[in-house]
């Protein structure tokens, strides 16, 4: 779809990323879902290079870092087109968390940091993770955390126990938070530091198993425990205390990330259902498509997506013209509003799919049950339904608690 | 809310006509919900004579015929504003049915006909009506009509039944449709014809009463007979059996009018809920809005509005910019999605309100009974989402019957 | 539907009061709609009488008081086939108000109240109405309550603001609950006064205009004021404080009752539905019947209607064997449940009727818009779900606050 | 829940059963969803010989077979307590499909074939499959089959290509579904062959990957191929031709035990959520179950799972005593409500659970990805939609086309 946000330059690239998502990924699908990321490795590092010498490399960052220094609402319809494959953002070197990473440590690095970390990540010849969330703490409420950072001479000794730490296995190092400051309020307790996952005292302990699968490399989502882990001081990001700033810094354009890649998604799922409604017959001569509620179901599934794309691409572009904090409202909402979209259209594409649907013949299944927690992450919806109507509601003079 | 479509001069009419409706229009409101709308008829008028001093009368015209020469975006927000309040397109004179015939009759009326029929339209002098809809047939099949217009000399004479004519009572005209070439290819049958509501066989048999309610004048639906009524020849819109393309682009506009003007209720639905939520306590201290279902249930309405909103006035600007045919799509989309965000909105609006919700108290379930409708003028949800289906399936080389 | 619950002496009386209710209720519906209730009242004070012919009047009265001497459970099966029609429980008199009204008195009035108040309204020669909600307070919350019955020697002297007291207009006697005793707990405040309405004092301040319709007589729910309103004190009905326990015995039958005429509602609508879809065609031969969607409506409406009666029937059957306290849980559950499938299933009918849903042609737009009143009196869904999960949550350990 | 259908006999075994699913089984769960089926089978065989001990083996089973002799509904009851845990089921020897072979067997089975292939089901010896769905055509309409059995002198030559033959891996012989009389009316072209799944020409092709996983013996799902495979014709089950007949009567029962083991895990999640919401704290003494979204999950999940339950026992009390035709109706309706309940009540669930949801760690996120097949297996929601739709419309003199 056309839309007004599609500038010159991004008019000239999607059509190039949508064929090479279509034409290279789509087909690695199958193998992803019978066999495992690390065995696709190899494969996929094949494409990396590809995408490099097609000049569309880490699309997100900077020019002058080697990416296409696109503005978020640009990035975000690319993001669109590499979410309709799994293997979209990795390949071309976009994948959260490492995105978001990036993204931060090319604002508050040091040189030094930025030389031993960013620069090779930035290169994709080491993949990182970011360890925030603690399982005895609702991850809605970031002041809950145990994890500690006590300074000793030159260094941080780090006591604690993360999980959804995702991607740590197999990466280089993890962004971590934890507190260093226990004394200060609330907010300004914790600080992100950079962790060497060779460190001892920092230990994988599994690969935890979500939906049925534990994943491996890229693909899993980590429990880890530091038990009395020693880093330097310099793998201070920022200053202490500044944790959880950072921190929401690093959500504004990962919210639009993650949303536009819920578009993409959809977009496929909506795309697989037509077919399959033309294609599988009933009787002969009376396909799928020939029923009313398959109908119904897919106008429905245009009109949300849509609704969806608009809401995050105004949100973008918002975000360009006037930061994120004026997009505040906006921003709580496109959370909730798109991961449900994302959740109708994919039940939706599945039940028309019936016994296919469920199978791992086709992707559907895949991003039925890893992305149920699309509303769960970065906040279930029901705490960004009360933010956002706290945000609503301060303006008629009422402060709702939290 | 402000997007990227408020143009400058739109920026800055709009707070001028939000300030209007919310003060000369809501005030109203009440005389209204426990009167008539005739008896308010002599307040409205000397509430258009300040609209014309304002420079804002007829703002959907051209200029050169008095109004502002808006666009269909910057009309549609417009429209919006005065959605606000069920009193607002009419004291702009841009009210429904009569905005959809002045649009018609500036296209396609003869001299003659504009100086009859539109000049006195256009000045807010006289009322129309539209004859369309006829009890015996559905309404989504414009191919099912038995109203006739047989020419006899320089004469057509009709025989018909309509019902859902809205805005009869009081109407001078009604642009009617009626079969004048019964041979024809099925589109091609019907024409449409301006008679004058005094010519005798034209019977306004009644105002139907709808959700409890006759209503009178402007706010009416009639039941009409046309009994061997006679109008010259002249009185052809347009070309005989060009009815039913006529009808069409009467609609495409006629969408984004209705769908604005549904955003426009839902944001003074949600408006009130918050209001009521602030102040409604539900023990000393404990207002409605600490409670979190209702925080979830505006959070939700902001999201769908805010959805609703963007999707229309992107489909205003795609027709604004490459015409009605491109945006097919977009048109058959926004009307089932608004319509039904709108009756989401009302509902929540109504509950938190509780008992005071039902009652005529408040403007809310004035909306929740009389746009009930809104799902099913201008063809009911499930025709539109067929009707997008097949335009979707279409591409993947499937023909949906209708 | 013949279910387990239909006794023997329940089989040879249901044929019998549906017949009745089809036959002279149903063609007397479109006079009530056009006209008034109190217009339609000689024509029902007639079949009042042949209902008492027929030896079915007031069959929820015990036999020794001229009733049926039904259990609740059959009472809860008559009263589905009587809620056909919105004449149906004032035709049998056994419509609330009245009904829970003389339940309380059977139970709880002196004889000298019993023969002033109870026997002329068990003969159905004056009616009753209930004064307990106040516009100033949620209703939510029955602490909160500032009418005041102040004893004065021999008398009460009773001031306060009501609104909702349903069937006010025309009635002989207001139950009226008031504060006797401000410095008791909470729940020990209020009491139950008989008031009859032509004291002095007590005002009838309006009937409450209701989704556009003032209504009158038995069918309208009036705003009320008491001013130094002067009862004797033998107008107290049980005890001093006692109103909030009488109020809590007169909600559990009146659950069955109510939710029982949701049950007939839905029948009513969804045969409606039925009888609309084969006989209205899109095109020659081809009746909205054959469209999938209004056959899945059909399908979800027959299922939610079925899960609706059973509920309510193993609820009532329940309270038969057990006593209320026993079912408290299915009493909560019923209430939200039940008026949600009512409002479904009305949506459906009105869509599957197109323009001819919301007109007053049909009844369906009669209870469209009175019944969207059934998720709020009696506790709005909220609360009832609030207090459902409480006594779920109370056996896990937890309290939670209201 | 103590229902009216709960028989004297069965409040005896109710309590052991659940005692025994709850301390035997629960504990078993995490070893399941971490390792397989397989793994676990010693620990399951030691188990179904404390079944066996206890007298509560294959419960289905008439006493003369060493069952328990219960009625449809009480074996729904008991159904539900298995339904709690993924190895209920099987633990009493009452899994699907072996149930539904078994009971077909018992029914139709000549003496031979129930020594050879009924007896060591019942006593537990073997396991069996049911092949009928083919990959090539849509499950819901049974007559495109393309699996034949050819007779050959005293052979059947099968040839065909099945899949989700359940459990085929490792079962010793399979119900197969093949056409056996072309020529013949739709409906009596296929018969029913039992298959040794040692027969030279029937090969497991894959146990199809469902939702991420193959699973594995009992737990999984099989694609098979039949290639001239040869069995004697003594191995049809009951007459050629008979195959949809038989399939029909597998189906009612089959129905009732789905649907009452929906309602067992449907109550565990309930109870899991429950658990949850009053342990995980989102501050200091502040637990989830302090949520009022929260508190509204838990009462409508408990409002829609007794809704279901009521229906179910009705359902299957009025196939006991009335048969399977007379309740058509119901058992239409029946299989896509609970299926529907199910997935609310799954999801739900893990939303209150959070990121913990989503992980193994505990038993929902199995539920939530194997159970999303209720609503497609057993025919998908629409198709029993249209079914009980024209079962309703025959009744208004229409009679809808599938």
């Amino acid at each position: 779809m056309t839309t007004i946000f599609v500038t010159e330059r991004l008019a000239a690239i999607l059509p190039r990323v949508r064929d090479f998502v279509q034409q290279e990924l789509f087909p690695l699908e199958s193998a992803y879902l019978h066999g495992s990321f690390r065995a696709l490795e190899p494969t996929l590092q094949d494409l990396r290079s590809r995408v490099k010498d097609m000049g569309l490399w880490a699309p997100h960052l900077p020019m002058e870092d080697g990416g296409l220094g696109l503005t978020l609402t640009e990035f975000g319809l690319l993001s669109e087109e590499l979410g309709r494959s799994p293997l979209g953002h990795y390949t071309f070197n976009c994948q959260a968390p490492d995105i978001g990473n990036m993204e931060l440590l090319h604002q508050f690095a040091t040189p030094e940091q930025k030389h031993i970390f960013l620069e090779p990540l930035m290169r994709g010849d080491i993949r990182s993770c970011f360890a925030m969330t603690e399982p005895e703490f609702a991850g809605s409420n970031p002041v809950n955390m145990a994890t500690t950072a006590t300074r000793e001479g030159n260094e941080y000794v780090i006591n604690g126990h993360k999980w959804f730490t995702s991607s740590a296995d197999g990466a280089s190092f993890a962004v971590t938070m934890a507190v260093t400051n226990p004394d200060e309020a609330p907010h300004k307790r914790a600080s992100m530091i950079l962790v060497p996952t060779s460190t001892s005292g920092f230990t994988l302990v599994r690969n935890i198993k979500i939906m049925g699968e534990e994943g491996d490399s890229y693909a899993s989502h980590a429990e880890v425990r530091f038990e009395n882990c020693r880093v330097p001081v310099a793998n201070l990001l920022g200053k202490e205390g500044a944790g959880f700033a950072l921190a929401q810094h690093r959500l504004g354009p990962g919210r639009i990330h993650h949303c536009m890649r819920f578009v993409g998604i959809s977009e496929r799922a909506l795309d697989m259902m037509c077919r399959y409604a033309v294609s599988r017959e009933l009787a002969p001569g009376k396909p799928l498509a020939s029923k009313q509620i398959i109908q119904a179901w897919i106008a429905e599934s245009r009109a949300e997506i849509d609704a969806a794309r608009y809401m995050v691409l105004h949100t973008a572009d918002g975000i360009d013209k006037h930061g994120a904090q004026a997009m505040k409202e906006s921003i709580s909402t496109i959370k909730f509003f798109v991961a449900n979209v994302l959740q109708h259209v994919l039940d939706r594409a599945i039940q028309t799919h019936g016994a296919l649907g469920i199978t791992d013949d086709t992707i559907l299944s895949y991003w039925y049950r890893h992305e149920r927690a699309a509303r769960i992450y970065d906040g279930p919806d029901e705490v960004h339904k009360t933010v956002l109507a706290r945000t609503i509601l301060k303006q008629y003079g009422y402060n709702v608690e939290m």
